[in-house]
């Protein structure tokens, strides 16, 4: 039989898609660690992004080939390997019946807001890859594996930003005397966040109609680098991307200060989100993965453990760096996306609780320990990939090869 | 300059995708005897559709060529012509700065949900074909008709059968003491209505991010074949559907009495949906166009006049039939689709009509025009066409080259 759950009913085989990247290399590793047999499928495409736009994570990652030599060194461990685009539906078929997972973590998608917004060629290839990979992954686990459970990374910004609190994927609505429990309804604001507007919707009905088991993790905005895995070896250490493109606001943020740059906060700075610690998304992916829905639910859950402002985080690094001795002050430069600056927000997210999970919370501590990794690398740090260069309103029909120090 | 609105502000050009379809091919018509300057643009791919398939409209429809030609004969207009694929952007960019509208029309979609739930290739070709054209319509309009008002096709079906009355695409919601008006939640129910919550999710964020201005119309099922100007002449004849995969509801019913077979009736019958005339369609297109919203602004109507569950349009055709003295009956057939059989439903439908709309109403009257035309063509029939075919539970990845009699 190709049915892919164990006998025992409990899952024990993890397909990581997206595994070679910042979210999905801890995770892989992660669970490998917790006793699961893990599978990584990669196009490796995120490497060729950096190539192509002349940005570069800040820890001199490994390749996939010697990284998982190394964890196989360090830990006895195997993890098996598929080198390919989930696009390309042969390959994924092959590695899926190959390996039949009971669960399939799907990371691998185009993931930066910014990318999607370079240009018409970049926006389409977001959305392209992103909705047709995950349609992809549901035909292949509804006709191979059709028990699988897959655990999908959302994000919260499909959220946006209401006038009223934020649900964990569905809300209950009163409306002229009859009520009934929607799916949340969604505002997002770029190419990216609106691939995987789709993708929900395009879950939700597969759940429905094919009786598959989904759990859309909204996530939000990661931080930190280190997790137990990742620290055991310089050949296992993880991507930290700080660049206007890939960076995301407090990791950039941090490695601003380490060279003394201004913090790069957009607009007003009263942006607010949902935020989280790296050591959480893996602990978050475990917890889903172990706690499987029923076939044909469809669950949403809010993955994040604080929300902060960019003002808010912009004064924690600057408070964390005086600590170390580090001078550094927020600058206010002109807002490259299209976003409201001050806004109410109030994001339910207690159902991983729930499950087990005890949030890092983002202290002094953990400010130093990302300081710290930053200062390491400081002599990596390319000053010209720290400016915003990609402005949603100017984002053009034309392919930008060649990223300018000054676009906006 | 390269804007397109006249220097008065009224709109008068029109460019209408999907031009040679179905409500496209009477909407061209309409308006250019309404006095607009009209182009088409279509690939002309549903005649593909219908050549790979093996099936037909049952109304003998001329070449595109020869329609436009007969058109300018009988009516001394001409219309321009663009025949490609509005997928290739190359193609797209220069249609519109040649024939710089002041409005574009877009029906040029994939639009059938069985056609969407045929096999793997199918359903990412819908979700492909519909998302990425109107995603290169957007850049198109951003980068050269900023001023351009986007009139876009959707369906009632984006929003499903949720339990509460269905808004004009956004609701106000009251929440633990707050309030914000939303996008109406989303419960699409095939790939093909996906697709349409997609393009939805796009547009929205194009008019916020780049002032765009658009309407999305979120129409019904259409029924009907003529308009004033489609039966002037042979030649300018619409294309009428009634086979499983393109025929909707009611055209489908009027087909099947006027050859004596049972109508099908998917299920218990209750699944209810708003229907409106075709003559309708092209008048609610007008009134959109004549109408435009500011920039920036995502209006959404929804087009309709009437709603109707299954089995009570099958017991008015039942009757009007009789009427032609023909005798015919309702047979429930397993429903190949994942839907609700019984629900609530009740859907706002009042903007269009204050816009000045008069709909036509679903009289017997219309029904036997419907129904005399199914019976001037009774010949044209293939019966092998009518049982559903495509199941939404059984769709696989293997590419189905060949629709059989009975796969469901
Ligand atoms: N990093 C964050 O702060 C954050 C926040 C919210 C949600 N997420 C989501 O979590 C997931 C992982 O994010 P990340 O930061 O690790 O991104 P990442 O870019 O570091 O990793 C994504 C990986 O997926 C791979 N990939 C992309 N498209 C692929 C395809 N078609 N076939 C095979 N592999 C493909 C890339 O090569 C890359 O290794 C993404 O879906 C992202 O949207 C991330
Ligand atoms: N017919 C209905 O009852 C109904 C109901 C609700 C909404 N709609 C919507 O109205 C629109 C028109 O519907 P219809 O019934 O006239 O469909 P149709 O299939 O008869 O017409 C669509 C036309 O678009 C063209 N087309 C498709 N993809 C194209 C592409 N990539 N480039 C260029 N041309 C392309 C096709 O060749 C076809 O001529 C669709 O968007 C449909 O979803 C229709």
């Amino acid at each position: 039989s190709l049915s892919a759950v164990s006998h025992s009913g409990k899952c024990s085989r993890v397909m990581v898609i997206g595994g070679d990247g910042y979210c999905g290399w801890a995770t892989a590793l992660h669970l490998s660690k917790q006793g699961y047999e893990v599978a990584i499928v990669d196009s490796l495409v995120r490497r060729l992004f950096d190539e192509q736009l002349g940005t570069h994570t800040l820890t001199p990652i490994a390749s996939l080939q010697k990284r998982v030599k190394r964890w196989r060194d360090l830990s006895g461990k195997s993890l098996s390997v598929y080198v390919g685009d989930i696009c390309d539906f042969e390959f994924l078929e092959s590695s899926l019946r190959a390996f039949a997972p009971d669960a399939v973590v799907h990371f691998g998608e185009q993931r930066s807001a910014p990318y999607s917004m370079i240009d018409r060629g970049r926006a389409i290839f977001t959305q392209h890859n992103n909705v047709i990979g995950t349609l992809n992954v549901l035909f292949a686990i509804k006709e191979f594996a059709a028990e699988c459970h897959l655990v999908k990374l959302g994000t919260m910004g499909e959220y946006g930003t209401p006038n009223i609190d934020i649900e964990e994927g569905f809300i209950t609505i009163n409306h002229n005397g009859r009520s009934d429990t929607l799916p949340y309804p969604k505002q997002a604001s770029s190419f990216y966040h609106l691939s995987k507007v789709h993708d929900s919707h395009n879950i939700a009905f597969t759940c429905k109609a094919w009786g598959l088991r989904a759990t859309d993790l909204n996530q939000g905005v990661v931080y930190g680098v280190m997790t137990p895995e990742t620290q055991l070896h310089e050949e296992l250490i993880n991507r930290l991307d700080y660049d206007a493109i890939f960076g995301t606001a407090l990791n950039r943020f941090c490695v601003q200060a380490a060279i003394g740059h201004p913090l790069t906060v957009y607009g007003k700075g009263g942006q607010t989100r949902g935020y989280l610690d790296i050591r959480d998304t893996v602990r978050c992916v475990e917890l889903a993965i172990a706690n499987p829905p029923n076939l044909g639910e469809f669950r949403v859950f809010n993955q994040f453990t604080e929300q902060f402002s960019v003002n808010e985080l912009a004064k924690l690094v600057i408070g964390a760096g005086k600590k170390l001795g580090i001078e550094v002050e927020a600058a206010n430069v002109p807002n490259p996306r299209v976003e409201a600056e001050e806004h109410y927000y109030n994001a339910k997210h207690t159902k991983l609780v729930e499950l087990g999970l005890e949030p890092h919370f983002l202290s002094d501590a953990l400010l130093d320990s990302l300081l710290n990794v930053a200062i390491k690398y400081l002599d990596r740090v390319d000053r010209a990939l720290i400016m915003p260069d990609v402005s949603w309103k100017k984002v053009g029909v034309k392919p930008r090869t060649v990223m300018s120090e000054n676009m906006a």
